[in-house]
């Protein structure tokens, strides 16, 4: 508890409480560009020539023996001379997170599995399973209309028994947007959009299958992970306002716990839903390491303004390149330290208070969410 | 004049123009903790570990005698130990305010009237009628479905011919949202609404009847307060988006002022509709003592960012504990001094104009709307 | 490269890729006072008793000879005396724009011509074929609903082969709002609302003839101007929140530069835009002098949060006052680099980077995508 909030917060072991695997194999500069964007790598722009790509220049070179700044092309260099293996394994262990969470169900290149993140990190690893996946396997290996809702109960159920598993994730700001009823569909309404899909093929986009997926993971009873808001390409952003979900959530009170990942730019509708409804968590994942540690604070002052400290969490939503489990993790603490020193020094807040709230967010609302043990008591 | 920016605006009465009465009870720390909060009291979280109960226990704790940053256990005892007056009193002063404009529809608990908010504060008050309320009072008490406009309108109208009263108040941004047909209802609809409402009965949510009090509320030639944004659990937020009732506002310009209250995080969107529309004005109530202090210039300056200077108020919408009404004051006076001083060190404003812009938005654009009387000339 | 970030911009002539002709006439206090706002004079309230006025008196006071936050009235009177050709000579000139990209299509004063505000300002300038204005006149001089979409099509090969011609716009965020069915229409849905529409008169305002126009603006291969967010009272804001624009956005993928203007207050929103979307650029115009440079800073700090650096550019949809293309321009510069410099002294940015990004921001982005002539070899 001595020393600045922000001397806390870098010794504090986060729990990164949403995140996915990193690669395991060299990168050339194409594949490792293409990462770096939520778009795609276009021609004659370097995507480099971002915040994301200037955050990486300058936090991550140094982690790889290169001068604060680097050029991308010493850069690129440098990573490829090092190997997936070293890169990945300094950048894991420089983000000092003690728990990874992650979600397994999205992995178009080869990844990292939990284990293996784990191993890399010296830390330990939970995994999220994503219920889309879950389902679209089901109607990958044949089951009839009639029988799709509990065959994909069942699988859902399997899947959360596997050893590791302490939540359950949905995309459905992707598929459909939250815009949907909220009422649990009928097992009629789901035989009939069952038959439909599986003669059309392809992704879990029908509505009422999106609706009987969320609310098949409230009967799982663990905690569930929203993606909301900032995302790629596939995505219509105001469809992923967290918002557009209250009556849902209104009918899911007293369930499980909700939590509404990345949230950019909505934000602050998800604080109004944390603070509102007993369930709902948020975090600004994603977000973090796009904008880079020196915009950090100004989103998480956002997501700060009104939310109970028992509220927020920390995710990277790191995916592939493992710079970005490290350059969230920075963002996060230099983002926080910053809102919580600042007002520490204009006495709006104590010291200790600044202390408790940098803890509860960084580390133990996750751990008692996701019933994480616990080496050091925290502040619980 | 003289002084600083923050020294004129300490020294300045307020106008709060819209707020409802304290707890004229005793509270023990269950009621006061659930008061608290926007959302209820939550087994296991203390609703003191949010910002707005830092906050209270920084700058409501020096006022009950004990330290800044008081533990909230020592915060209730000597709340208890002073008792619901004193407590009311000591806040309701501090809070330094000319004219509390009180909404005296809302009262689940037993709260001070008007004229019992005066006395402890030692101030004027004035009453803003809600019109839901009337509106119900009139369903209560049983009337035809045929006779409903012309009951609704004649209460409302007896309503605002008490002394005292300055305004009406809608929150239709609760019944139905503000994506609602702008036009006026005929007759003939309004009897069909009231007929199926008083068949279903409860509170009055049915979009024609919500539109008709907005064009009765027209009728009635004072100034209307419209919720928008921010609120309680009963709220789909999204819906009080005040862009949404753009095109009733375009069909009501040249009739009563409209008055957008509270309006995060909304507070961008009321501002272009105060800035091209001559009859609407904005407040960010609420928002102000549930951010704090410290976060209070950050959402005010948004507000404040193309709003012309005589369109915006400041209200607490404190309701329950006095504490709010002291911390409405604080935190609208500490952000409009920092960020009106912030330009003037910048020389972005003069001196005389950012005391005169204070003052306009801390009284003056209330006394002139609502026909206040004027002990001081101010700057109109 | 060298000096300050400040000092680096304030010496970049800019391009002014989206603006408007300054008026050719005197203007009366009144007249003055209405081109002030979006929304239009108000008996009893001035229009210099806003962020924008204020901005008025404290920057562009002293070029007409008068002191820093000079009165309303010594303004008006000064502004008389020098008469409208040198108001506007001098205020032009001290925009130091090298490039202004004009819309020639809304003008209800009498107005420079690109030439003419080329010559005034010592610059160059270019057109912008606003196209709703093209289809306008060929439904005035009479065209068969069936040749509407030929005709339509011609008329506006036609303009953008005049010389000058480098972009066309749309404001088709006023007409219909961005909620548009995506998909390109039907000749014979185009023929059978041309049809409706040659009947009723008016203003373009059918949802399948905006999407014709919108389709028709691909074909012509020139970069888009497309209106978002902040404009006048004739708006819906809502409605103009350019992520309704997704499915369109997902459908012109690879044809035409996209060019989102002013974004206030859904910045963030465009700004996911120009992530995804290789197409998609944006700026925050007009919002620039509304929020004054006092505020610009905040504004242009959420526009280029995730942004990729080639992606943002500079406008200051000034129309009318020349004091608008002066503070547009005043506003982007101490915005632009406060942010800047904010992330360099904070070692988060290298200067080196800093000044290419305020180059590619500043003028190099328009250069590249408008097909400017390059005087000074820039950054690209």
């Amino acid at each position: 508890m001595a020393g600045t909030v922000r001397e806390v917060v870098d010794a504090l072991p986060l729990v990164d409480h949403h995140c996915h695997g990193a690669v395991t194999a060299d990168l050339g500069p194409a594949r490792f560009e293409a990462l770096l964007t939520e778009g795609a790598a276009w021609p004659g722009v370097s995507p480099f020539d971002s915040p994301v790509g200037v955050a990486v220049r300058r936090h991550c070179a140094p982690l790889l023996d290169l001068e604060r700044h680097a050029p991308a092309a010493a850069y690129l260099a440098r990573r490829a001379e090092l190997g997936w293996q070293e890169v990945n394994r300094r950048f894991l262990r420089a983000a000092h997170v003690e728990t990874f969470c992650v979600d397994t169900g999205y992995a178009p290149h080869p990844v990292t599995s939990p284990a293996g993140l784990a191993a890399a990190a010296g830390a330990d690893a939970r995994e999220v399973v994503r219920l889309e996946s879950v389902a679209e396997a089901v109607a990958r290996r044949g089951v009839d209309a009639a029988g799709y809702a509990s065959a994909f109960r069942a699988a859902a159920e399997e899947a959360v028994r596997r050893p590791g598993v302490v939540a359950v994730k949905s995309v459905a700001a992707y598929r459909t947007g939250f815009g949907l009823d909220p009422a649990r569909p009928t097992y009629a309404e789901v035989t009939r959009a069952a038959g439909l899909w599986f003669a059309r093929g392809g992704r879990l986009t029908d509505p009422v299958l999106v609706r009987h997926l969320l609310w098949t993971a409230v009967a799982l009873e663990l905690p569930l992970q929203l993606h909301a808001g900032f995302g790629d390409s596939d995505l219509r952003l105001h469809q992923a306002d967290p918002a557009l979900l209250t009556d849902w959530l209104r009918l899911t009170a007293g369930t499980v716990p909700v939590l509404l990942l990345h949230c950019w730019p909505y934000q602050r509708q998800a604080a109004y839903l944390a603070t509102v409804f007993e369930h709902v968590h948020l975090d600004v994942g994603l977000a973090l390491h796009y904008v880079g540690p020196g915009r950090a604070g100004a989103v998480l002052a956002e997501a700060m303004e009104i939310t109970p400290f028992r509220k927020l969490l920390y995710s990277s939503d790191a995916y592939g390149v493992a710079e970005f489990h490290h350059l969230g993790a920075l963002s996060f603490r230099r983002g926080l330290a910053g809102v919580l020193q600042e007002r520490v020094d204009a006495d709006e807040l104590s010291h200790t208070d600044a202390v408790r709230i940098a803890a509860w967010t960084g580390r133990d609302n996750a751990r008692r969410l996701y019933g994480l043990p616990v080496s050091d008591p925290g502040h619980d």
